[in-house]
């Protein structure tokens, strides 16, 4: 009866937010967040309603503006009479400061908005539980039908860059003091970039980065299907060059379609959400494993050093 | 005969090894590193002899003087008469800038003592492989005779975080500009710190920060059997404090012993590197079945929304 219920509820959030209630979003995002509840029968549910949200990634060093960025960009959006959804990834990194909550709160000027909704994901995951959390989440936001979610993120580890590959077109904003550091990002910059945005471009050595930059996407082995990723300059305080920004997007997002990039894009994250759902089993049922009498003789006999890992996780795969 | 001599091979490289030989320690990193070869075979013959080292982790924020710290340490260490391995896991992020290269170019006043090793991992992880391959080094440097293995991070992301997990006694390294962000980090920080230094403890507002961590520390709670976290002022380019450091870290490996939370971190250790294995194993499974034609099939009605995620993984589980 409780599973009943408890199943009922679930249906009942997800036709809330369908109908696009607001209260239900939320409350299905947590849960998602969480893995409270019956996730699997809420992807089922709403997996046919997704695939029509575009999907954004904003990423760059801390500091680098890149939560007035989405801020700005989503006013653009607006005025466009785009619906947009805005997830921020909290670093999880105990190491990484304080700067995000400054922005989010400056990021409530869309707050009283009905088609902007803001949301932050900052619950470090156990075994790339985050990333995996994150992507449900986005797919949420696509069946409850935003046109544009901007996924921010400080890219700062695998985790992060996991969750970038959902977007189809990825902002990699950075700083003309980030210029010191092109050469030893390069290799990185350019295998998650779709477009780059040279951020508080009034201040001095802007042109040299943007140059450096402009060098750097040259020099990558290119043809003329291939996609030349733009460099813009942006003034984000300001709303200097963000509708340029967004009007590259749109361009990206266009050439995605008609290159089949797309269509590779939406398998590959499909064929990596599969291998999620079936990872975030294997850990519970391993974890549940450990918990069974035989378990903890595996475990004892693991650290008497009787057995290896190795074979300890076959035996483990064979009960 | 090529599987068996490439079999030969990596036991060559496993007996020289266990012999002393630089060469062979450095090879079979790589292997492992890159999951080249047959990595379980590896770690069956080398784990028996595994369990004798120490491994702290040290982890800080980016400019914090960890790599100096470690280099100290090691010669400490090595005053002691012990073998010392450091492991610097160079930031997976392409927003982390350059500094690690200098570093490691300075810890090569060791270079020509024997009985220190130092090996920088730097190769981004897939599906967490970084995590794994690390772990697996550790247990290689370890059954390769080193005392201590000191495992360098800068705690960036939940791939450094998992490889923190390994480290018996963790250091934490602060400095006085960390002053303002330690109420934000303060979660994360008591999570994964044993012992905290306040690194460049010459400079304004180190005693304000000691003053709040030991508050911080105190507040957590505790009772007469629980560790209480020291915090010690370091400033390892002039060699102050650092001795009291490895002084604090032999306290509280005694403590792990003598509270028998040795064990239960070792059995934890185990517990993940048991569902690590399982995880590369299925990671690979799915991956090989998604190139056959039921694969493609499956992929097709998941792009067109016949299927959703989690029926596609039940069928590729059962399958």
């Amino acid at each position: 009866m409780v599973s009943n219920l408890s199943q009922l509820g679930l249906s009942q959030l997800v036709q809330g937010m369908l109908a696009g209630h607001r209260l239900s979003l939320a409350r299905l995002i947590s849960k998602v967040e969480n893995r409270d509840g019956d996730v699997s029968s809420v992807m089922e549910q709403i997996y046919p309603k997704t695939g029509k949200a575009e999907v954004w990634g904003i990423t760059g060093p801390p500091g680098a503006g890149k939560s007035t960025l989405a801020d700005v960009l989503t006013k653009h959006l607006r005025s466009l009479g785009k619906k947009v959804a805005v997830v921020a990834i909290d670093p999880s990194s105990p190491f990484s400061g304080g700067a995000i909550l400054g922005d989010r709160i400056r990021m409530q000027q869309h707050a009283s908005d009905p088609e902007v909704y803001i949301r932050s994901l900052g619950t470090r995951g156990k075994h790339g539980g985050l990333s995996h959390a994150t992507k449900e989440v986005v797919l949420l936001l696509d069946a409850a039908g935003f046109d544009v979610i901007l996924v921010e993120t400080a890219g700062v580890g695998q985790t992060e860059l996991d969750i970038l590959r959902l977007a189809q077109t990825v902002i990699v904003v950075l700083v003309p003091e980030s210029g010191d550091s092109i050469q030893v990002m390069k290799a990185g910059l350019m295998e998650i970039a779709d477009i780059f945005a040279v951020n508080k471009s009034d201040r001095p050595e802007a042109d040299k980065l943007v140059r450096e930059l402009v060098t750097m996407v040259g020099m990558n082995p290119h043809d003329e299907h291939s996609w030349m990723m733009p460099v813009l300059k942006t003034e984000a305080q300001r709303d200097i060059g963000v509708k340029e920004l967004a009007d590259a997007v749109q361009q990206h997002q266009a050439y995605l379609t008609r290159s089949g990039q797309r269509d590779l894009k939406v398998r590959e994250f499909l064929k990596n959400e599969v291998a999620d759902i079936l990872m975030e089993r294997l850990v519970q049922t391993v974890h549940d494993a450990f918990k069974t009498p035989s378990g903890h003789q595996l475990l004892d006999s693991l650290a008497q050093r009787k057995t290896d890992p190795y074979k300890a996780a076959d035996s483990l795969f064979e009960t």
